[in-house]
């Protein structure tokens, strides 16, 4: 088998150009090109006619779709999956900072202990339980907590998203892992918050657009919920006027679930094994599907 | 088997009587009683010469143990592992605020992405891996990290306690949850301190008097670890005026890994199985040895 010719842009970064290597693949200039691996944004060139396939670096791909979509001749593959163990890990640290009170009492500057609740014995709804998703299953596993995760598909003992209007009132506490698209703007709004517990904490290590802020931030000042822990926010960066940043009942990660040391290692492993794949003529990892948006 | 006669002090707290008789005991006067539950503190009588056993409430009891050599006669239990897996997931919550950021995060009212950390790939050591040691290793087993345990016997892959020396330049990050005794005072001084990198974390959710308070703020100053976020300290509740309270390093909760809500909750299922032991001439859970101070 010859090896694939992959082209690594907007530049030859060295760690890139070791993982197309490592992966089989030659790297060359785009106009000779059968693949590309591209680490930069939305912005990208119309691809030569020799490019059949183009690896994109960001795991939730809503803000390239325009761009894929107008070139409907290239498979598209995103980094769906690829950055999951360390974004499920901060999910976790997000829920149990929430849970254990560690978002008040790293505001306190005295001994006050609060009325605490803890994980052990709740039920957890993961929303969207994709590749993240099933991380964070993993990792409570060891934490006798029951766990609703809610897919697309329904496939694998999880719920199907038609019945996710189920989950609102039934769980504890909601990890939002779905990928933004037209159909989950918004999906936490003031009808599925209103439907939580008064201990209930909703952690956000998705898209900011899934909630509805205004209706989140209502709800915390009205103490209707436990709290929100949110990596990511609308917009982003979250400006410093925004209520949430003031609400006690909130905690704000800057879009850190995946930070810049892992996400280039966990990028080359992913670029290594597409370019093994695409060189051997084996179905791609994470391939985007223009229709469903992701 | 006639029922074990167990007494409740110092007050007959109901939902202890009905743990005793879930255990199949019968509740009776004190100069009656072969057993004792005692949910006080270590201001407990003399026992009369019938009562051979007497159950404590705490799992830490080095306030109770002078109370403990005064009456050799009688075999005394801790509550040693009955709270394991609150305490395990405190300590983990307290672990992954402290190495994701989450507890400057949580101080910070401005979008301020900091160089971060992951607990994935990193070695953490546990640093007296008894009940809640093992609970903490099972909730680890998921992260993809390496865990050095260090337990007195040595026994079971752990480390022996005359090796802990090793640790403090080989792990990330340390859980102390050791017992308090004579031996275990200031286990973490400023030596150990200067031998960790710049960014482990230091997790106590086991007594305040483990670590050298003064040598833990002195390497947070100088910026010489990650951070330390402590459940306990020294002493407790921690003054007002603490410099712990001001260090942006450190994470300070108010003794709250095993909370009141689960405590009672556990404490009556410990009750439950060690009449149930009693009754039956079984080895009871968690004796307290006089020699060792635990």
């Amino acid at each position: 088998m010859p090896a694939p010719l992959i082209h690594v842009g907007p530049e030859p970064e060295d760690h890139l150009v070791s993982a197309v290597e490592d992966g089989g693949g030659r790297v060359v200039a785009l106009d000779e090109a059968e693949g590309v691996i591209w680490a930069g944004g939305p912005d990208f060139p119309e691809f030569p006619s020799g490019v059949r396939w183009v690896q994109l670096p960001a795991a939730g791909v809503e803000s390239w779709m325009d761009a894929v979509q107008a070139q409907p001749r290239i498979q598209f593959t995103s980094c769906a999956g690829a950055y999951a163990t360390q974004v499920a890990e901060h999910a976790l640290a997000l829920l149990l900072a929430g849970v254990r009170g560690i978002v008040g009492y790293a505001r306190t500057k005295t001994w006050d202990p609060g009325g605490d609740h803890v994980l052990e014995g709740s039920t957890v709804a993961i929303v969207g339980a994709g590749g993240i998703g099933r991380e964070l299953i993993k990792m409570l596993e060891p934490h006798d907590v029951e766990v609703i995760a809610v897919t697309r598909s329904g496939r694998d003992g999880t719920l199907p998203v038609e019945r996710l209007g189920e989950v609102w009132g039934t769980a504890d506490h909601f990890v939002i892992a779905a990928p933004a698209t037209d159909g989950t703007r918004h999906l936490v709004g003031a009808d599925e918050l209103a439907q939580m517990k008064p201990h209930s904490w909703i952690v956000n290590i998705a898209r900011g657009a899934l909630i509805d802020a205004d209706a989140l931030v209502e709800a915390l000042r009205e103490e209707r919920i436990g709290g929100a822990a949110l990596d990511v926010t609308e917009p982003e960066p979250l400006p410093d006027d925004h209520p949430l940043w003031n609400e006690p009942r909130a905690l704000i990660t800057p879009h850190v679930a995946n930070p810049p040391e892992t996400m280039s290692r966990d990028l080359a492993k992913r670029v290594t094994e597409n370019v093994r794949r695409f060189g051997a003529g084996e179905d791609l990892l994470a391939p985007i599907e223009r229709d469903r948006g992701y």
